[in-house]
């Protein structure tokens, strides 16, 4: 790219994956010979992307550039700022990966099952960290968010400094540590030549609701409920656990962990000092039965309704160890990720069903609090900062905008406001900023163990597969003599039943007789006939009973194989 | 039923679909020989029924029992309340079905769709309107909701009055005529044996706000826009279309609609009279560009980001008319459904991206509001029938229970409220109420022309296919000399690339073929043969690339086709 996109001793930033409907939180900044890059996440894919576990960005710039790479800095440890990590790691060295207590704990357990330890270094930051490399220095600034150990980061260079917010609210009374008010107000006395800041919230008019508040209505709740406490939430936000802990500590019950996540951030945080309770608070699901029930607090997976969580099994009564008695009363601490509202709706029904009192978030409840800066709090940390260029990140195209419009609200220039695609390269110099071109950027989807095997034409076929199934004939002809040998055979999956369908099996069968034994006397190829006869099956099928299933044809020529 | 559930001089309360999460919308109310019918709905299929169009409750009960069919008594002409009809008649003789004046305009359309005119008698009622039959007789109290000409149902009965309350809000400034308070509260002065009552916004604790409010907002929001309008609203919302129609005529705008069931909405509202404007306030696509864009409201479908909707084609850029300029303002008058989160944001950053201004629903815009009474409506419905028994009616479970809680809240006995399932009667006679028992219910899909021959294989093997697509191997076999002949052909799917997986597809081959060549010299039938070379190749494909593609096996025998 320096050749092509950046001029020497220009400052260029661009996102891999940027926007959240496209990739995820890949950001990268280049001065010359060096690039760092902040995050590498992943995206869980939209419903219409069948089949496919994740999706990166493509990573071929730094592919190509990856001399260059000084590091790997992430800002915090959820899935959408590390997740990509394994498989930009498969694909590009990288030196070092820098990262906080409690991110690199969980990047580690990761690159652990993908065997990719060995692959990279790893640093531990704290707080007061600073990093120096010939052209970039950083430095992190404390945040609250909803997973410990979240930081900004400030990267100065010979243009200015560039500060990254990563994903951050404002919380007067956190659990944990505060943000570190005074260190970003001095960068912003400093002078901020350009602000990336997080705008998954930007349409929120609101300041988020402090943590503290969610722990004071657990307690209430909890102090209330006469039966088993079941709570639900995210995994990975290890200060909400604390407090489930706490609430159920200070009510006398014993705390049961089931799911994969949630025991596993049990054990890290632990370990790491994040969950703090007296030593016999934990209990296994064995134990539940020689304890009453109001002394019982059972946490676990499935706050989004995931077919295979602890909670929906539960739901579903098919839970190894727990089923709904009367008096249970489960708590959504958590809030519907937009897409999962219908499974969580149907969790919540089989609950009812199953006799247990459900208490999910709402105004009344206060059960869940989100971890990203609504718009009031985006606009304190614009006046923190007070940037000269402001480059709204994360979250999708219109959040972006809309931040930018709080950005001009908080008296930026209108023109140093840029809300960029993936790919594009914002480039600073002594002179000024410009857009500078773009670097390959795009999306790579995962399915099983491929990276970027799967294109748009397989999600077409899965697509088509999936709406109407399909309907593979298999004829035997003897091209030598254009006969049809015998019958052809019909197979169909996700189709109609054939066995309920008899006269449309032997149209088809007939249809397809007489249509090959016509087409067979023409000159045609093997392909045009296939395609022929597919067309021709499409409509018969359409004309009996509107459905489109993909047509396989399966033409073997029998003479040929013996021969 | 009669001689199995109930017995004689029995009121007999049931829905074939009454829970949201299964069917839709359909009670039926028997007396002895007489059975009256409410409402015949249609669900929109979840998610995860991949390829069904519909699903309609199983009518089977109605279909043993016909020659009792009085009538079908339709509330009002949403889809979940009428999109079974074309199904029903199908199945059923129903020998009339009633309907208000806009609810009976869109089934006749609907039914002459479908070619179904001539199998029903049709008899469109209005307000004062009583209907006798030798056990039941049957009239009607208008209600509020987001569709003109909505009405709740009394029945009286040898046993008592029942009430059915069809959809319905309490607005006490609606467009179009109020709700009739008087006739609900005689009722509830009569005495109300047992109130079916609209459960689906029953979690929510708020009085509605009124339509008017909305209409309200609509005309500042048209005040402030200098550019296009552009609306999307739920065609149905006749009333809705009505005001935005106003808001357009007040800001001397001329309105253009795009959508086929919008285009439809207004051809019936201005022929009923719903629809009321200057002779020239609609114009046509064409005509657009003859007009000042300050003095143009674009009216379209696609509040809910559906894909085919005039929305969506102008936010992708793809409409054959529209294309979003510089000063639109996209307005949603509508709220997401859920599920339908995700295409509306693509939509919205679409629209963004275009450069677009959208104005959403919210508190700060009040585009919006619903046509369903929340908890204190709810309420005031039950003060005002007074009903001695309670069954919430619509929606899913837990907002039926959650009703349910409503009405012990309001004074009545809990033992007397009923959540009942889909095909559970509930009995009245002069001794009291009782749960008789079932009747068959259940879900039907609806895939193109065919009703039911869809079931749960297809629906899981369409699963399959949608997350891995299939894996076709075509073996040619000689069973007599258990020998394979030549390579095996594959063909795939949905699946991956088979020219960019060059090594895999060079073990499927040889392995297919040392896999055939042993088991051939077994004396195993060809289904087990087929079975384990399924369990084999599925196996492979694992182990090489974490995959489950759907294996279709196809053995053919040579020789014996040739015999």
């Amino acid at each position: 790219m320096n050749n092509k996109v950046l001029k020497p001793n220009e400052l260029g930033i661009f996102a891999l994956g940027g926007l959240g409907e496209i990739g995820k939180n890949t950001y990268c900044l280049q001065f010359n010979d060096e690039i760092i890059i902040i995050d590498a996440g992943i995206k869980f894919p939209e419903n219409y992307l069948l089949g496919i576990d994740y999706v990166i960005p493509d990573y071929q710039y730094i592919i190509d550039n990856q001399d260059k790479i000084k590091g790997l800095f992430i800002t915090h440890g959820h899935e959408d700022h590390i997740g990509g990590i394994p498989f930009l790691l498969k694909q590009v060295k990288i030196p070092k990966i820098y990262a906080g207590n409690l991110a690199m704990g969980i990047i580690r357990n990761k690159l652990e099952e993908h065997r990719l330890l060995k692959s990279t270094e790893f640093v531990t930051y704290s707080a007061s960290d600073i990093f120096t490399f010939k052209h970039m220095r950083i430095s992190f600034f404390r945040t609250n968010h909803s997973i410990p150990d979240s930081f900004g980061i400030a990267i100065e260079t010979p243009v200015g400094i560039i500060c990254h917010t990563g994903d951050f609210k404002f919380d007067f009374t956190p659990i944990g540590p505060i943000t570190d008010f005074a260190k970003i107000a001095t960068l912003g006395e400093k002078g901020v030549l350009c602000l990336l800041s997080d705008s998954t919230n930007s349409e929120l008019p609101v300041f988020t609701m402090s943590e503290r508040r969610v722990s004071d209505s657990m307690n209430e709740i909890f102090r209330r409920i006469n039966g088993r406490v079941i709570v639900a939430t995210f995994a990975s936000n290890i200060h909400r656990v604390q407090q489930i802990v706490e609430a159920s500590v200070a009510t006398n019950r014993k705390v049961a962990v089931f799911g994969r996540s949630m025991e596993s951030t049990l054990k890290v945080g632990l370990e790491l000092g994040y969950i703090k309770c007296p030593k016999d608070t934990f209990i296994s699901g064995g134990e539940l039965k020689f304890i009453d029930d109001n002394r019982v607090t059972i946490l676990c997976t499935g706050s989004q309704g995931e077919p295979l969580a602890a909670l929906s099994r539960i739901a579903n009564g098919t839970h190894r160890q727990i089923s709904i008695i009367p008096g249970d009363t489960v708590i959504f601490s958590s809030s519907p990720i937009p897409g999962n509202a219908t499974s969580i709706d149907n969790t919540i029904n089989k609950l009812f069903r199953a006799g247990a009192e459900v208490i999910t978030n709402s105004p009344l409840t206060d059960t869940h609090t989100s971890g990203h800066a609504g718009q009031e709090e985006l606009k304190l940390m614009l006046q923190l900062m007070k940037p000269k260029y402001f480059m709204p990140i994360h979250g999708e195209y219109r959040m972006q905008k809309i931040h930018g419009q709080l950005g001009a609200q908080c008296g930026i220039n209108p023109d140093n406001i840029y809300v960029l695609d993936n790919g594009q390269v914002l480039a600073f110099s002594n002179k000024g900023v410009r857009i500078a071109g773009e670097v390959p950027s795009g999306v790579i989807f995962i399915d099983g163990s491929g990276i970027g095997d799967i294109g748009n034409v397989v999600i077409r076929d899965r697509k088509i597969l999936s709406n109407d199934g399909l309907l593979a004939v298999v004829i035997n002809v003897n091209l030598k003599t254009k006969e049809v040998l015998k019958s052809p055979n019909i197979i169909s999956r996700g189709f109609i039943y054939l066995k309920d369908s008899q006269e449309l099996v032997k149209e088809i069968l007939s249809g397809t007789t007489d249509f090959m034994s016509k087409i067979l006397k023409s000159k045609k190829s093997i392909i045009q006939i296939k395609n022929e006869l597919t067309d021709y099956l499409t409509n018969l099928v359409y004309d009996k009973i509107q459905r489109k299933p993909m047509i396989i044809p399966v033409i073997m020529n029998v003479k040929d194989q013996e021969a």
